[in-house]
């Protein structure tokens, strides 16, 4: 079953709910009969957790953007080669909760000049692009109570303020219209369950 | 003094005398009053240091070619941006024992059609050349005996054959011809006082 498989990823804010559609997803989908490896990133193979845990440790300034973008790119490059192209090739549906969209939303954000870079890196050494990404859009106020509640997250992606959490939406949906042809936009801002209804019935055509 | 460094790096097989040779350079040109940072790859920043553990501890398969080849471009930058490049942006000499060279040199050796991607890696995230590069270049059946008679290594850099360090000798032979304007080629078939005034014969002239 060769080429079979399909490549859906999760981006969105922090507190988007994006973790918990992805969730729901996988268990539909294996409910269907689906073969669904669920991952996210960065980490995702044993080695990108590695390289996860090189890069969120210690100070936030322990790594210039530009080393921090190369491990990323390692780090996601074995989480590929591990994980996902071989699930593909196996013809699994391959749910990845965070993927290269995320890099270029950061990495963009924090340094302009650093989306020509990060595009340049992602086509030198990963190539891959999902068959499909799904954005749940959410009020960035909203997302940032959400992510706080939670509370306990040492991560450094968990520690924005509002007024970056606005721009990291608006970063998003600006590259759901770059990316046209393979995003779909989803209002987060309802019930779990209107929102992974909305879902499915973005994913299942594309699964036949 | 800014921008009046040098950078100057050495290159050689294992076994080759280049990282006795580089830090009798240092040891002379400090003896002149010079300014010098002695500093060696993979490695030589704290950060790349840990990125050196991370690719050289482990299996051997542990992490494939590209994934390695993007640890070793993250330490890299590390190491330029954290001891390089300040160093030369403070007029210093800076002499590292292995630079891009060792890079392109086993890289483009173990899987011929990485080198386009190393080049295409270096131009995008490092950028940086050495001003002069010595290759201290020595009869491969003599730098195998040395690098085996050191013992003690457990570096996969250590760990080639007979067969794998000619091949790897003219890999670096070929690096100079490549890089014609940068390289000077020593005989490190002879005494180390020998080779080491040739050494201080090919940099002094560059350094005023």
């Amino acid at each position: 079953m060769s080429g079979q498989g399909r490549f859906v990823t999760f981006e969105g804010i922090d507190g988007s709910g994006k973790s918990t559609q992805a969730r729901l997803l996988a268990e539909h989908l294996q409910g269907t009969g689906r073969d669904v490896v669920l991952t996210r990133e960065p980490g995702g193979s044993d080695g990108a957790e590695e390289i996860r845990k090189l890069v969120l440790e210690g100070d936030a300034d322990r790594w210039s953007a530009e080393t921090e973008l190369l491990l990323f790119t390692a780090a996601r490059r074995d989480h590929l080669e591990r994980l996902i192209e071989p699930a593909l090739a196996a013809g699994k549906v391959v749910i990845c909760d965070r993927f290269a969209d995320s890099t270029r939303m950061y990495q963009g954000l924090s340094r302009g000049d650093l989306r020509r870079k990060v595009d340049a890196l992602h086509d030198l050494m990963i190539g891959r692009e999902p068959d499909l990404t799904i954005l749940i859009d959410m009020d960035p106020g909203t997302g940032l109570e959400r992510a706080l509640s939670r509370g306990g997250s040492e991560e450094r992606f968990e520690s924005f303020g509002a007024s970056l959490q606005a721009q990291m939406r608006q970063g998003f949906l600006d590259l759901a219209v770059e990316f046209s042809d393979r995003f779909v936009v989803i209002d987060g801002n309802r019930g779990i369950e209107a929102i992974a209804a909305d879902v499915r019935a973005a994913v299942e055509p594309r699964l036949t």
